[in-house]
């Protein structure tokens, strides 16, 4: 059995019994059943991932994984690729929206050089380099099997080193200029939709650029062989073909966050998957892992238009509408107060008969 | 001039320079323009309120009115009408949810009982009330026009109070066993739009009641002379009629909510709207004084059906999408969170040029 094998296979269901008994501490609080909606399906959920009722996370990190894409090349972006290393320095020095979005919710952000295509060093910066980016995927595949495996095998060691130290909640983040034209294709090939649905104006891209984007992506799907996807729903469901997907449109931060969710999974903690491309890897991982998907909570509806198709797909719902389309985990972040305040509501609340408040 | 008259006018438009100054701020930082989405939004909208570029909220509060409603007699409530009083008391201790969501988002719960059906004392009860309830719309109108305008002065008063204390920042709650349906009305006679559109669940009634509610409120309208609304479209947007509707279906607690607005607006403080009974009384301030339309924020969108056309009615767009139908300012606290984080974007973010990174 190889290690990923290993890795999906150590992820076992949440524990409903658990579930059970948040749900029942959340009828007797003071407030008509169900009426705080999902601060309530937080609650029970974290109860079934960690086996507590009122679990504590003392420790929360975001993890933003960065790689660059090949196909740039093909002028996909607004910003040129240059930007990738830049903003991997900027995380390091603190000086991101997600750097600004994790001091506000008392968590770190763990910066991991994926596949940067650049030489980086820095004391803070986890280096997992599989290759200094992807090849252009609609030229060739993107990486091969192995580059792919290697790059999520890193992401759940992130986690178990992390999970080690005491980290028990996590969420995703990543940056990598033309990762929204990656993860376009990777809906495109697991959920069967056209490139016009899937693909959107990234960082904010023309609508002659957004046709242009729509054609690689339709072309990278092509000469990778992965359309029509549509007439084939039984075997595009499967784990290996999501691993084939990832590996021929994919890119190596996806990759790696697809290993951070069954990392997280594994380790039973929570982990908040972020906007477009996070929801990718996502998808991925509850393909190759689908009991994966409970550990999964999402966070926000971003502004990029594949995004509510993408969450629909893996079966999440977002909380947060907040017409953000940054990435680097800033609306995941954005959801730890949200989890925290489900924990204080479980824990705080005075309960019908504390409070001597009648019943409906 | 009435008091309330001056209030009115002492509401100003928010700074449209400082809204610019904050839009070149938020140009010059590491991401691409607007990908902030609504954080954006609300540094714009802020620094046009306060007149700062970076505000700071130290003292924030949650204003939790109380009131009870005489339609409890029709029997329209999934609660019996002593929770109203009970809550209170809850509130008062610290044990109902908005205290937890308050404590977790450092801010202060202010109750105050604007006319609870029961005599109430406690240290930290602000008492305001105007009389033990309303009475039932169904057959009467609920308040008279002095009564209305009573409490929407406490409201206004209760803000200038604590905006001396040094609170700049403001949310909305409210208790109050049968004001989902004075709400109803509300909505009815200031959008036009009928009752199967604006009568919801409230705090968890069957098909059978909400059919029971809707004709309640059909009755309270038809017997306070608002109806038909649609087609007299003119007339009912001035703020004469808001406040008549307000007085004939309104209630206590909601009048004092109006008040929480416009006191807000007039300090120049932004004010944050919960679910549906605040965003009714949001309604009702906007056809009063439409320049306090500009210093309220939506917080979360309510499971109550007729939420989304209150808050559209208002020209509010919500945050959180979190299923919510508790009230009492728990989504609107939920969103202090959101507001600081949009502070803390305008404060600590990297500019491109500080961080060295390229435009697009």
């Amino acid at each position: 059995m190889s290690n990923l094998q290993a890795i999906i296979g150590a992820i076992e269901p949440i524990h409903s019994e658990m579930v059970n008994q948040a749900n029942d501490h959340l009828n007797q609080l003071t407030k008509p059943q169900g009426s705080l909606g999902k601060l309530e399906d937080i609650a029970r959920q974290v109860a079934g991932i960690t086996g507590e009722v009122k679990p504590l996370f003392d420790k929360k990190a975001v993890i933003v994984m960065a790689g660059d894409h090949g196909v740039c090349e093909e002028g996909i972006s607004a910003f040129p690729a240059e930007v990738t290393p830049q903003m991997v320095l900027n995380f390091l020095h603190g000086g991101a929206a997600v750097n600004v979005l994790a001091r506000h919710a008392g968590a770190d952000v763990v910066c991991v050089d994926m596949g940067v295509n650049a030489d980086l060093e820095h004391p803070n910066l986890v280096s997992c380099k599989v290759r200094k980016g992807s090849r252009n995927m609609a030229r060739e595949a993107a990486l091969t099997l192995e580059e792919t495996v290697q790059a999520i095998e890193a992401g759940v060691q992130i986690v178990d080193d992390l999970a080690e130290k005491g980290y028990r909640l996590f969420a995703t983040g990543e940056m990598g200029i033309g990762n929204t034209t990656a993860s376009a294709a990777i809906l495109c090939a697991l959920a069967g939709v056209d490139a016009e649905i899937s693909v959107g104006r990234g960082t904010g891209i023309d609508d002659a650029k957004m046709l242009h984007k729509q054609s690689v992506v339709n072309k990278a799907l092509d000469v990778n062989g992965l359309r029509p996807a549509k007439d084939n729903a039984a075997d595009t469901s499967s784990g290996d073909y999501a691993l084939e997907v990832l590996s021929k449109v994919g890119g190596l931060e996806i990759a790696g966050l697809v290993g951070v969710i069954l990392g997280a999974a594994k380790n039973r903690c929570p982990v908040v998957v972020d906007g477009y491309i996070s929801s990718a890897a996502a998808l991925v991982a509850s393909r190759l892992a689908p009991l994966s998907a409970s550990y999964m909570l999402a966070s926000h509806l971003s502004q990029e238009q594949g995004h509510a198709k993408m969450l629909e797909t893996v079966g999440l719902t977002a909380m947060l509408q907040m017409d953000m389309r940054l990435g680097e985990g800033t609306g995941a972040v954005l959801v730890f107060n949200l989890i925290e305040a489900a924990g204080k509501i479980m824990r705080e609340m005075a309960t019908f008969e504390s409070a001597g408040v009648s019943r409906e």
